[in-house]
């Protein structure tokens, strides 16, 4: 094992790196952790200690970047916190969890206070922007840092002067749009891609900006912000919901988020039965992938929404048409192409310098355990095949007589 | 621990009886395990110890029959084995799990040989009938002794010449009806209550009956048969049996099972769509007890069956309604009654002579961790009704405002 644990010139912390692996969590542990870890994330040593064990923190080393990632929570330490060795120690929280309501009366009455500010959910990836050491980094959900997202998020939007300003705080959003490489989704004012910023928080305490502070911080630097459909008193927010999903529903976006103003009460999530069914579709393109847990929340977020509408008659045979197409269509043309002998496989399609560019950003789904190759790259368009392994393989099982 | 261990008077086999549990593992094993039973059912001793020390054997005392119950599989003997003690030791082997076929085309033809005999499968439960110290037992697919069928099946049909002549043999079939209180399923030449025999099977060995053989030992004793639909030449099954599903479809019955005529391959079954609606119907009525198990095989099972009958247009426009009535229908019916704070629950009818009767099948139930009570008895009939608690608890929690 070759590892090397020092401390930077320029200041007295340390950093980590080990040559041979990224992920071991076998290292010898440094006394960092167990000291001053422990007092900056507020966890137990023994604690962190057994995490490690886990294989719950690992250590990571990517673009350049050397850090330990929380790959679950551990107490109130969010998955996808990253704790990153530089000049300094920069602590980037994972993003928080967002509960979903699947009523919206009484709960938005019961969960909030006096107003609800109304923001729209996308349907993307989420990705939260800071600086480490100096650098603008982009990291997923889940901590990782995503080559491509790190080069594309600041030819969007231009972050310099916001992170001049304010290296403590961290972007939370959606990268959204048809070309990219995880969650496409067509928007018309989006195009191939976009970002939406949801909320500007503090590094090591995770703390998010309130709602005002935040959206007047994001005009003053030219920063895009979700859409604001509204902030209601919790006595008409059910209605005006109910107004906002409706619209929603009929262009096919996917839902809206729920938050008190001043950001001190956790916020709510609740979408519409068109994101339901995109959803479902997806998974059952690939079921043996993605089916099985997929399925079931969002079978039941439609029950207690035709509940909440009082649906009957005719809509509700549409949704109930809607949601076995979302479920039998998909399947029904995977099997077919499988049956073609070709494999079951999407293509993703992102805007790259080079070929280098296109084969680190699939190194990098490797890294998250995806099957990709660069399938093909002309003129700053690479178009990256991913492989659904156990869908391809169990249909063409089945198909060949294979029981079940 | 009250545990008595002896040899019965008549013969040198052992019998054991626990007073205060039925179901504890902890025992010390007595030597018969090791030595006898190892021999019986052909494992290793140490498997048998292992299997006891998991609870995967437990012992089991019930309706004047002590037993060893396998809970789950053990190598090559089936979960609900049952090794009973009386006068001699009885071994009760579990029904074999049949395997399911999502194509007919190419697999009945790979399958099997040269024919194919094809029975009906039908929508009950699987009943075990065998002769136990004399007395005739009915048994669960779990093994577990069931007061009602036992008292039942004898009064649905006579046994006494066959298991005179052929107390070595274990009647398999299916309890159907609309009044049992298992599966119900109306049948229009069955009624409230009926039995149908698939398989005639030796005791220890589990060797069933060939097809001709069982047919012509089912007409000699006057006992009920799945109905058969033919044996077919390999070739000509596939279409054959195609044509039998649509039948079967048309008249809402469940399916198929196909077998070897010689009984030297394992069956295979097949369903009709009718019946994974059907299943699918009951498990979204309790959604959190049953939706998320049961859902995943009944879908796939659509897609490949959309696939072999090469569907399209307005009959997999109707696949698709069907499988999403199934799905959202008694969901939303369910949450509407729970909305009315009344309990997620179903009444089962079964005849019976005293209030006694339908108590001690309740305690039955309870065993099995189902929770039931006597909701009524009058003129032979008791109404238990049956509680799903997971689904009460937790649309209410959901209709309260409770997060997902």
């Amino acid at each position: 094992m070759d590892v090397t644990i020092g401390r930077t010139n320029s200041h007295k912390n340390f950093f980590f790196k080990c040559r041979s692996c990224n992920f071991s969590y076998d290292h010898t542990l440094p006394s960092f952790v167990k000291t001053e870890l422990s007092k900056i994330v507020g966890l137990e040593s023994h604690q962190l200690e057994r995490s490690f064990q886990r294989g719950n923190i690992k250590f990571y080393d990517s673009q350049g970047v050397n850090a330990l990632q929380f790959r679950k929570r551990i107490h109130n330490i969010e998955s996808g916190t990253m704790i990153c060795f530089g000049d300094e120690i920069e602590v980037i929280r994972g993003f928080p969890k967002i509960r979903r309501t699947l009523m919206l009366s009484p709960t938005l009455k019961d969960h909030f206070t006096d107003e609800v500010a109304v923001e729209e959910k996308m349907n993307g990836y989420n990705v939260r922007i800071a600086l480490v050491n100096g650098r603008i980094i982009a990291f997923t959900r889940g901590g990782y840092i995503c080559p491509y997202t790190t080069r594309k998020a600041p030819e969007i939007m231009d972050m310099t002067d916001f992170f001049k300003d304010h290296p403590e705080l961290v972007i939370c959003g959606e990268m959204v749009g048809t070309e990219n490489p995880y969650v496409t989704h067509y928007y018309k004012e989006i195009g191939s891609l976009g970002f939406r910023i949801f909320d500007l928080r503090e590094k090591v305490t995770n703390q998010p900006m309130s709602l005002h502070d935040k959206r007047g911080m994001l005009e003053k630097y030219g920063l895009p912000s979700v859409r604001l459909f509204g902030i209601y008193g919790v006595d008409e927010a059910v209605f005006e919901v109910g107004g906002i999903i409706k619209n929603l529903e009929q262009t096919n976006r996917e839902g809206v988020v729920m938050k008190d103003p001043q950001m001190q009460i956790p916020p709510l999530k609740y979408t519409s039965s068109h994101a339901h069914a995109d959803e479902l579709k997806y998974a059952f393109t690939y079921p043996f992938d993605f089916g099985r847990p997929f399925f079931f929340s969002r079978v039941i977020r439609e029950g207690f929404q035709a509940y909440e509408l009082d649906e009957s008659g005719e809509d509700l045979k549409k949704r109930a048409q809607r949601l076995g197409e979302a479920i039998l269509y998909p399947m029904l043309n995977t099997i077919k192409h499988v049956s073609k002998e070709k494999v079951a496989g999407e293509d993703l399609v992102i805007h790259v310098d080079s070929y280098e560019e296109a084969a680190e950003f699939v190194h990098h789904l490797q890294d998250l355990g995806v099957v990709a190759t660069v399938h093909n790259f002309e003129d700053g368009k690479a178009v990256i095949r991913r492989i659904h392994q156990s869908t391809t393989d169990r249909i063409t099982n089945y198909l060949r007589g294979g029981l079940y």
